[in-house]
């Protein structure tokens, strides 16, 4: 097990009726003048911002609304945020919304007391410890932003996408309510389940050995996704399996399922690139088609881990061919995104060939240095990757 | 699932020379003057102490030193330690030891700011979010106390062993070095396997049904423990083996294996009769003796759950008879505690049927109500439990 430092101070207020104690719970914490950030239509239609409002306004805090945060979150509606921020005197920013919204709402946190333009902590040129505490309403089940020590943001101008990682942004608070989540487009639940699997995926594959402790907790993690997906699509509004869903979210990036191991995050990588060339695709989705054809271009660094991953999430038997059963294991992973409705190739989301060598030049802030841990990517590797996935 | 609130904010630095961090950590913190608590001979002979001193003395942070904790900690010691606070203007409590060193720290951090006597917090009559910030170095893995909301104190006077749960006095900071743990003996590294065992068993045995997110986890952790422990126990300086069981031991006891469910902590109110009446008692090795009387006496309440149990942890495979089942994981339950080393019956450790009738009057400073909630307990369940461990 390799030498860690974790923290997740999040509080979180799981259930039904969470979102009814925004309003206590940040006047608690002496919050006077809040940034209300969310996303298009869905929260404002469905009276979920009035509801959050209103908690607010029952205990005295005030609040400057910003909304129109889009998927693939941007960085220019970033920059007004922290613009607000500066001009209010903002105290706290609260996201209502799914992982977009947050990373969104985090980087307005991190902006808000930086004289220079929030992109440079985009570009790693800057670290900072000074960043405004924030509070979640959840209401997709996906990014595990809601504990998370990430954000993800796009820079259009730039055609880019790159993440921030810092312990300060993870929120405070979160409010978990899964009922939220019973009105969630089957193609949206599928893709959040999908992106929870993914950041499993990430953590176990690496150059570390086994790490039992972390290993269970992250197979149980998978076992629990996979036999809630097919459970939440069926019936929507089951309480316990969209609970089940929601809390295995936070428990997939929070960052428990990977401490003692290095992490890979290749793939993530590789996607994000996707994503910044064709910001409709979501995610998920994106994800789907992307890990099989990074497990299948990885598989020979170590077979065996493949195939215990098999046996322990899919209940594959040995055959005695290790890479036999890591290929039986990538096709599992490869029908459980396809069963929840998700594409299997690149052709499927609209991108071709032609877009490969787009996304090679930024990939990874592309410097040309190798990328990953299981196995070190080069920008061949890349290529070779993008190609099987098409 | 049951609505739940969770939060765990303590910052682990795990790994090798982790405890070299100490001063740097409390400094960056702000902390000026520490007490530094601690327990008999171990931490002092093998010049741990003098390492974390010279840490502190390196940042400029002053300490004052209260040593002499005892397994079960007593309530004398934690006035002691209230008074030295209050005297000499600490601003941070540091533990370095095991689970009583850090309960008894976490004593004296509630009554540091208290005009009146701290016992009042274990007799639930005072509640304070005004609480000093505790540190802890770690050296025995087994009662979680390094990042849980609990601490158990035992008060002579009044031959009572009470616990008082607060999440304000969760560590702030954990330093958690496996190599520290490589010279426990046998037995210590066996009672701390069977803690933090039992701590997953009190959560996973209640009488919510399935919640599979925290179940899987909970079960994960459990063959964690089973897999690690014969490999502790033969390798006692195998870092890897030391590492998962340490890590294990936080996660059994912080709070992410029980929420969404009730928990029952019937066992822990029976065992801490036991060590109140008899302090030489291991807690661990009292909870090896007490889980499977307990487990016999309630398994009509739902044997399934038992079955599920033996199934998931020691492969059993079902017979189609659920009593059957249950009763095979209970044994097989006390097998692995015995497997350990530890006992399999209050006879071997001095505890006779004159005694029942001594812990009755206290238990669970006993109103008459019933306590648990897999089953609901009567004061003739507890004797009967009791009799059937004898």
């Amino acid at each position: 097990m390799e030498n860690f430092e974790f923290v997740s101070p999040t509080h979180f207020v799981f259930g039904r009726g969470a979102e009814e104690q925004v309003g206590a719970k940040l006047a608690e914490r002496g919050a006077a003048k809040v940034l209300l950030h969310f996303g298009g239509q869905s929260a404002v239609k469905s009276g979920l911002v009035d509801r959050v409002k209103a908690s607010l306004d029952a205990q005295g805090v005030q609040h400057v609304e910003l909304g129109g945060v889009r998927p693939n979150p941007e960085i220019t509606l970033v920059r007004e945020g922290v613009a607000l921020c500066k001009q209010h005197g903002i105290d706290w920013v609260l996201a209502v919304g799914g992982g977009s919204v947050i990373d969104s709402a985090k980087a307005i946190a991190v902006g808000a007391h930086y004289d220079g333009d929030v992109w440079d902590f985009f570009e790693t040129k800057r670290q900072t410890d000074d960043v405004l505490p924030i509070a979640v309403v959840l209401t997709i089940p996906a990014a595990g932003s809601e504990a998370s020590k990430n954000t993800v943001v796009s820079n259009d101008a730039l055609q880019m996408k790159s993440g921030y990682p810092n312990n300060a942004q993870r929120p405070k608070l979160a409010f978990m309510n899964p009922e939220l989540t019973f009105t969630l487009p089957p193609y949206q639940t599928a893709a959040g389940l999908t992106d929870m699997f993914c950041h499993l995926l990430e953590r176990f594959f690496d150059d570390v050995g086994a790490v039992p402790v972390t290993d269970n907790l992250c197979l149980s993690l998978m076992r629990t996704v996979r036999a809630e997906a097919p459970r939440v699509l069926a019936e929507p509004d089951n309480y316990d399996a969209r609970a089940n869903v929601m809390w295995a979210g936070m428990l997939c990036h929070q960052g428990l399922a990977g401490v003692g191991r290095h992490e890979d995050w290749a793939t993530h990588g590789l996607e994000h690139e996707l994503s910044a060339l064709y910001p409709e695709i979501t995610h998920g989705a994106g994800l789907a088609v992307m890990f099989p054809a990074w497990m299948e271009h990885v598989r020979g660094e170590n077979p065996g881990r493949f195939a215990f991953y098999g046996r322990e999430v899919f209940g594959l038997a040995p055959t005695g061919d290790a890479d036999a059963d890591a290929l039986s294991a990538i096709d599992e992973t490869r029908a459980f995104f396809a069963s929840l409705g998700m594409p299997t190739t690149l052709a499927e989301l609209g991108v071709g060939e032609d877009d490969i060598e787009k996304m090679i030049p930024t990939l990874k802030a592309n410097k040309g240095e190798p990328f990953g841990s299981f196995k070190k990517l080069s920008m061949d590797d890349a290529r070779e990757i993008y190609r099987l996935a098409l």
